[in-house]
């Protein structure tokens, strides 16, 4: 067995159509939650759900978010009510009494459902919506999304990375805000001056994802410092990857990243925006895998490949790379 | 100015045709919300949005709730998901602990969002979150209601009883549960060994409802039990009722019901299930509209017409039957 680590879309594409080097079945992923938030009064789990959505099969492939085809009735009626009301767009960011009131994971991450800020469709929605109605009977998020496999037809094991609340706050001239504020609402502006993991301290990984990450671990291309940030601002997370194999593929090549805001948010938190700052913020990674193209020398193993995404074909290629890499240090 | 109260289908039934006897701009509604309830995360408020939805012109009229050829993506998907994954349908009423944590107004009548046991389609959804978008920013429910009617373009006013949470609690040999449990996710069963009206002693009708209530009210043929109990059990309420005159159009004809559960309620609350018994009811009321078919005698004014309310010509009739009623007792 092998553990992937995700956040955003690095992983969901490397694993999307790489079932032949890593079955699904037998190929767990533990997803990033520091970028959820309730809005509307759901509790909605980016990086989950584009995992659960990439294995059921329903996940729209153009914009990796999101499921094909869906509607958005409600999604437009809201933002047609609040024009007509004039009540004004954009996050709206719930008031610091309400922040810390109501469902305890998504504590510092609550936003009206008034003008709503992020595209939901319909059946994405009642996602959402199951997964709420789970916690707020009292199950965890594990059990929700477990349920969620269950409801979607998936059978990898998907985790997210911790039962407790944990939010990704960027900090920026005009203020804090969650991220997904600042990055789907105001497309990653202002500058950021610095990345707080809100709850991270008193935080723990779940037990699922401890037994998890004592087989070897492969570190998707995904941005360092909100998507993996999140899991190694836990101690009990770190230190388990410290204690076993850890493959990363690098989400540069040199200097130039594939997309998303990773470059931004290394400077910000004084990291080199390259393969080489992903490798000093990787100090658990024994070994990487990197673009062909990519001359950064690394004091781990190196296996290159072309690391393009762009379909099933690369994806295998790449999943390829990493099991070779992992095969050097294992 | 007359205002109306209304809970059920009774009032706007009775105020949809009814314009050139009581205009829309100058005729007030005051709303049941005891039967309230917070499912999936959003308060959901029969009685105000049946109202809104008639002034809006957008109501369906042939069940007389919901939008008019609303879709229901989600509602479809949550419960494809609850079926596919093993959850079990019906009500899936909030743990205890659950029910007095998170939104105030939503107190004692929290459902969750698996299976949702009431259809509410894509369109009325938005209605719903935008109104809980609004509470949780801190709005008071009688400011959510104002911004919707802006948002639906209606010009009646329409004030909810109170801002303070009462839940319609209807107890039976199988233990209490909320009122929309028992009546639309039961059917109306099992018996009714009595109704309580949770958080009524403590709750207060608003300063604009008291100030609606300083005119002459006309009560429309609803359900005394659960759509004006609620309002009745608030003293304030009453007294202001006690103060002004008042014209209640019956439910009945003699000890025929039109419809909805009000016969069953009024035997379980110790009240005759007919004219006489709703008379005796609303003590306050100082002239009736009945049927002209209801031969009850009573010892205040009566105006005798046909109370059927199936067209717009109906409503002008009956609409018309109160103003002469109220023009005897003002």
């Amino acid at each position: 067995m092998v553990t992937f680590l995700a956040g955003g879309t690095g992983t969901p594409k490397l694993l999307h159509g790489a079932d032949d080097v890593f079955p699904a079945a037998e190929t767990p992923v533990v997803a990033n939650t520091g970028d959820d938030v309730e809005i509307a009064g759901h509790l909605v789990c980016p990086d989950l759900d584009t995992q659960l959505f990439a294995d059921a099969g329903e996940l729209d492939t153009e914009t990796w978010w999101g499921i094909d085809g869906d509607s958005t009735a409600t999604h437009d009626a809201l933002l047609a009510f609040a024009d007509t009301a004039g009540l004004d767009g954009g996050p709206r960011y719930l008031p610091p009494a309400a922040q810390t009131a109501g469902r305890d994971i998504a504590r510092w991450r609550r936003f009206s459902g008034v003008a709503e800020f992020m595209l939901i469709g319909d059946r994405d929605r009642a996602v959402h919506l199951t997964r709420t109605g789970l916690l707020d009977e009292g199950h965890t998020l594990t059990e929700a999304i477990d349920a969620l496999r269950d409801a979607l037809g998936v059978d990898r094991r998907i985790f997210p990375m911790s039962d407790d609340p944990v939010a990704t706050i960027v900090h920026t001239p005009d203020g804090p805000q969650h991220f997904q504020a600042w990055w789907v609402a105001h497309g990653g502006e202002p500058a950021v001056e610095s990345v707080e993991f809100r709850g991270a301290a008193s935080a723990e990984p779940t037990p699922e994802v401890l037994d998890a990450l004592d087989d070897p671990v492969v570190v998707g291309p995904s941005n360092p410092v909100t998507s993996l940030g999140p899991m190694l601002a836990m101690d009990a997370f770190r230190d388990a990857l410290a204690r076993t194999p850890v493959v990363a593929v690098s989400p540069f090549v040199g200097d130039r990243v594939f997309s998303g805001p990773a470059g931004k948010l290394m400077i910000a938190t004084g990291r080199e925006p390259s393969t080489a700052g992903v490798a000093a913020t990787y100090e658990f990674a024994d070994a990487f895998v990197l673009d062909e193209a990519d001359a950064t020398e690394l004091d781990r193993p190196v296996v290159r490949t072309d690391t393009t995404l762009d379909s099933a074909a690369d994806s295998e290629r790449v999943a390829r790379a990493a099991a070779d890499a992992l095969a050097e240090v294992t």
